[in-house]
């Protein structure tokens, strides 16, 4: 019987990539005071309610579209995590 | 003695909020025949490395900056995961 599952997809640039957003809100929040902030990086964040018969190929399903649509492999890197699924 | 900490911040368009973003990537996706994809939803993350004496009070600086300057407190929600931080 299939079921809801939920991924959460997070899409961070690769190491060593620079980040001009990340580093722009930096400079703002140094000139406005926040100077316990040592970098900021910032990245994308996407949800999914997939139809699964199990946790494993909801994972499966989840990772083969953020490699293959949602992250830009040259650049970007992904993680997945996913949980039983109700409606965001 | 201070030590590094990392907050990966998630930020959410509230529950019931219409995301045009998301239902836009929802109709390619299906007419491209992923069809195991029943909702997306797009949200920002944004990875900050602190400067503080412990991880509770690296999540209370980051929940400030989430609540103050990172999240929209009328349209989005945020979830705050700290870690001990090395260099993104």
């Amino acid at each position: 019987m299939s079921g809801r599952w939920r991924a959460e997809v997070l899409v961070r640039l690769k190491e060593g990539v620079f980040d001009p957003q990340g580093a722009a809100v930096e400079k703002v929040w140094r000139q406005t005071g926040h100077v316990g902030v040592e970098a900021i990086r910032l990245g994308r964040l996407v949800d999914l309610w997939l139809e699964a018969p199990d946790a494993e190929s909801a994972r499966r399903q989840a990772e083969e579209l953020a490699g293959g649509l949602l992250a830009n492999p040259v650049l970007e890197t992904y993680t997945v995590r996913v949980s039983p699924g109700e409606e965001g």
